[in-house]
């Protein structure tokens, strides 16, 4: 490469083209595979991740870059699904995810904490563990379920919705344990965000949406291009921000914000298509990016793959119990698509061990542990979501 | 904003995604503006960056992160505009592209020398302008083109292909003339750097798009889903990273993809929206960042004003008369339309002004005066090219 080449493309940019290339490829390639073996595509990409990671091959490392990658593209992936979801649908199964929510996060966070205090961590340790198991990484489960166009089914409703409200929770125990490892318990940090978190979603549901309902003809009027499209992208990208700094977490603004859009542009496929290209293009450095936090070496010591291996087992047995629990009046396969749609932990569970590595709570190989479930619980669920929705993708799949 | 919640969403992740929000708010607010004001929305766009950038508000300023996303941006602008251009017509148009492009490099290089020679600049100073002078930034000229569907025309096709020619030139004058400011000329980096554009065009034209045409019908049957719009993607990321390793700019490897994917992607509507989703979401960042790089207070120097009226002036008239000569014959309006084409210098000038200032051989002031030169050409030309183009604009717009 010459010279002129680098500077007249800007080296650091090209460098981020070929990242970009590079994490693309492999996710699509590893997809392919994976589609081919009949398994969900979304582990493909995972574990392509594993692959061009350090772990293995090393051609790409996490990053600022890749981070703030991965966060876009979380936003764009939870937005997506927000747009296929309808806010009335939703109200409508409120009661029963807010059980779910309840029974999913209290179950995983108590088993978490006893197992470690069994094992014979400091209480601290154990409580940072427990919040680890809490939160439900929706966007896992969304890409399964919207891959098998089953998003509108009963269940899969509950799921999103008691993902929500289970993400507020788990920010609340987190507040409350970080507040504990400070030696101090600020319950108005902690009120502040639960009320924040419940203003926040009552707004943009029940005034943003009829207003954008209000607003979507006169939008598609204005005179610049692609109008209602990019109007979109800056609710989503607003919202995004807005939820974070009122203390929640920014995945939840940009669902909303698909949500408060849903109705007034069903009637608009151009619109839902473009969303869909910048969503196809940003969600696969989202899952290669949680595929390149696994770091393999730590688990060479015996008893770190012991803990490991039940800290994994803790965290899949009790929100698929919890959350099944709070779905078995609907039945067993139902309770079973529900409790197994909130097993996994991705990127929440990764960030919560991230927050107490820093904080000296936990050490470097029971954050090994906690990454390693966060990942595996990623990875069990989605083989048997397809497992258990299969028999509704019949009826339920989109007739276009 | 809690200590949680930036640790949930990655506090460098949401200032970005800030970043992002107000850089799209404020050029798609300006773009509305002079929609209006029947003026192009890509000025609009431009005046965002220089409203909300250091020299007025300062609510962002150039980094690394809005360089790699205006290289994002403009090479799917490129990849964009490839998709509509069919190899044939461009083959059809090549011999006058080529007359158009070496006339039109070859008058602003030795306007740009004269007049900085008789202002009393040294002749390596004046060598510098006169390349910055050289190289025509054919995104915006594109994205204006686009905007009035008029990309079918036999003047936008000489445009975009005298415009490649013309980004070739530019990158040998300036390795010329890099070379000379480090006391050697390598004929051998020249040389390398003019045949492997020349190879890398014919084979991406002549080998490379015949392959994807028989690909196409196998890509499209792959498992993964959006397969043809993802192999797109890909073909852009790839043929940008490797056209900038070879040592001729991404841009013109982004446009080369699109080129080779044009007829084989004709039939696939719902390919083309997505790909128009990504760039409808990147290429606002490429132009705000371009208005960012303004420093209005450069200008308070009554001689440093001259001067940057005198290089703007220059530049204008040397393109105008340079590449409308090159189109004489096509008769009056169509030789203006393909001059006033190949007026905007936007990013490309910039670049040579920043080389020159890092090799020390341009000041700060001299600097402000080639970027003023590249901005103001940029700003020119869009009004110019919607007069002259719009009587060929009912006979040409898309039925659809």
């Amino acid at each position: 490469m010459t010279a002129m080449s680098m500077a007249l493309t800007g080296d650091n940019g090209i460098q981020v083209v070929l990242m970009l290339f590079i994490m693309l490829a492999a996710a699509k390639i590893l997809a392919e595979l994976f589609e081919r073996l009949r398994q969900p595509a979304v582990v493909g990409e995972i574990l392509a991740g594993v692959i061009i990671g350090p772990s293995l091959l090393g051609w790409v490392s996490p990053s600022a870059i890749t981070n703030t990658l991965a966060e876009i593209g979380v936003i764009f992936l939870l937005f997506g699904v927000g747009l296929e979801t309808m806010p009335k649908s939703i109200s409508k199964i409120g009661a029963r995810a807010t059980v779910v929510a309840v029974l999913g996060v209290f179950l995983p966070f108590v088993g978490g904490f006893l197992l470690m205090h069994w094992w014979g961590a400091p209480n601290l340790e154990a409580l940072f563990i427990g919040t680890a198991m809490v939160a439900t990484s929706v966007g896992i489960t969304a890409r399964v379920l919207g891959a098998m166009k089953v998003l509108e089914a009963r269940t899969s409703r509950i799921i999103l919705g008691a993902a929500v409200i289970d993400d507020i929770l788990g920010l609340i125990i987190l507040a409350m344990v970080s507040g504990t490892s400070a030696g101090r318990l600020n319950y108005l940090v902690i009120g502040t965000t639960a009320v924040m978190a419940i203003v926040f979603a009552a707004l943009v549901l029940f005034v943003g949406a009829p207003a954008v309902k209000r607003l979507t003809p006169r939008i598609e009027n204005l005179r610049a291009s692609e109008s209602l499209f990019i109007f979109g992208l800056l609710l989503c990208l607003g919202l995004s921000v807005a939820a974070s700094y009122v203390g929640i977490a920014a995945i939840i603004g940009a669902f909303l914000a698909g949500m408060a859009l849903a109705e007034p542009t069903e009637g608009h496929p151009t619109m839902h298509k473009q969303i869909s290209g910048v969503t196809e293009f940003l969600v696969p450095f989202f899952l290669v990016n949680i595929g390149m936090q696994v770091r393999l070496e730590v688990f060479r010591s015996p008893s770190v793959l012991l803990l490991t291996g039940a800290i994994t087992l803790m965290a899949v047995a009790t929100k698929l119990i919890g959350c099944g629990l709070g779905a078995l009046s609907l039945g067993w396969r139902p309770s079973l698509q529900v409790g197994m749609g909130m097993v996994p932990r991705g990127e929440v569970g990764i960030v919560v061990a991230q927050i107490g590595l820093s904080l000296a709570v936990i050490n470097e190989e029971l954050f090994g542990a906690v990454l390693f479930m966060a990942v595996a619980t990623t990875l069990i669920a989605p083989p048997f979501l397809k497992i258990l929705f299969s028999p509704d993708t019949a009826e339920l799949r989109d007739p276009d």
